[in-house]
């Protein structure tokens, strides 16, 4: 398999309860890293609201910027959940009962359990492939480049691994990171050269404030290792000349 | 003052510790908490990278969209700090040192601290409007109906109090959570029927998971406490026909 080195993605956050502060996304987080590991750039994150010509709307634009979209929530059973319509909507395919589907969930309930409600649920877009789900049943579905899972973060998680073999990423991206016992400002302009010395490296700089002890993490990253020793080399020199002090976090 | 009914925001998240999993972001619920309790919607949330060509283009489009816009992250002192030069260049303005902000950083520091690296962080867009920091020093900014906040959580909301006076909101938005011993497929095609009976009430329905218990929250919310309330018999009507358990969550 010729793997291409910059590979994207977005991720789009669908549901009120993330726009009314009253749910804190962590899925965004879980997907960056795993991502991340499988060499997927995440570029942008979008959170909207559950409205149909707006999840549409978005959604053909990202598809069509990015080699993968992921999208989190709206795929229960209730009236708030719209994704799937919308993603048959976003591609102008039939939105419809998916046949696996259905006979997955007629198989994982009791006789009789499988209601009205829960069959909203195998509604999908026309040849949808399915994400299964190990964790409750009900499983996600892709169409081309666009991955629908579900928002409840443990349900999302479990569904990863049987993912992993859909998404074609470049190089793993590598980070490196040196904590410091400093203030940000102490370090900036060194920094700033380290930076314009290694364009290749993405090198972040984040304050802490954690168990009582202040100080500054960088992170170096990037696909290649040995661009990410040389800025480490350079960033341990200047941390020496300044005489600042390494520390764990 | 008259009040718009309907005020709305977006949310800017900038940096690339969001966007590569490293950082959970926080601010968005913080941020959207808060907004409602004064009547301002979040109707969109955006994470995009320390890149200024997508800062400047991103923000052009939500200050253009919405009645606010709120960033936070990139205003501290080090090279992937680029909110402030993004937004002076957004807005067309000069990006050059805030007096204010200077003479409130050199009295902040002890004589000789006020280095170089700290001077960038009172760089600003031209006639920006400070917002005061009662944790760390370093004022954000307001330009038009763009405020900017820093990353780190804990200063961002410390800094909330002083904005207040600042926003123009509508209606604070009322909401009201019903917490059932139940799963969401019980219920949808009731809650489906007092969703089209009760189109101003945006309801949503959430299922849980927590402490051993399984079960679904209904939240409802409106600007308006009497549909609320319309709203809230109906789904006791039909808990109560349908032998449904209501719990505390």
């Amino acid at each position: 398999m010729i793997k291409n080195t910059k590979v994207n993605a977005a991720i789009l956050i669908i549901g009120n309860e993330i726009l009314s502060g009253r749910t804190q996304d962590t899925n965004t987080s879980t997907l960056a890293n795993w991502l991340n590991s499988i060499g997927v750039k995440v570029s942008e994150v979008r959170v909207v609201p559950d409205e149909e010509k707006i999840i549409v709307d978005t959604l053909n634009l990202l598809r069509n910027s990015y080699n993968y979209v992921f999208t989190t929530g709206g795929i229960g059973p209730t009236h708030d959940d719209i994704t799937a319509q919308s993603v048959a909507k976003a591609f102008d395919r039939k939105y419809q009962i998916h046949q696996e589907a259905f006979k997955i969930l007629e198989a994982y309930y009791k006789p009789g359990e499988f209601n009205e409600g829960r069959q909203k649920m195998v509604k999908m877009p026309e040849n949808a492939k399915l994400i299964l789900n190990p964790t409750s049943g009900a499983p996600g579905f892709s169409v081309d480049n666009v991955f629908c899972l579900p928002g409840v973060p443990s349900i999302l998680k479990s569904m990863l691994g049987g993912l992993k073999n859909e998404i074609v990423g470049g190089e793993p991206i590598l980070s490196h990171t040196i904590s410091l016992k400093t203030v940000e400002s102490e370090i900036a302009n060194s920094l700033t050269k380290v930076q314009e010395d290694n364009k290749d490296v993405e090198i972040g700089s984040y304050p802490f404030f954690h168990a009582g002890k202040l100080g500054v993490s960088i992170v170096l990253r990037s696909e290649n290792q040995s661009k990410i020793d040389t800025c480490n080399s350079q960033i341990l020199a200047f941390i020496k000349e300044k005489n600042i002090e390494i520390v764990d976090r």
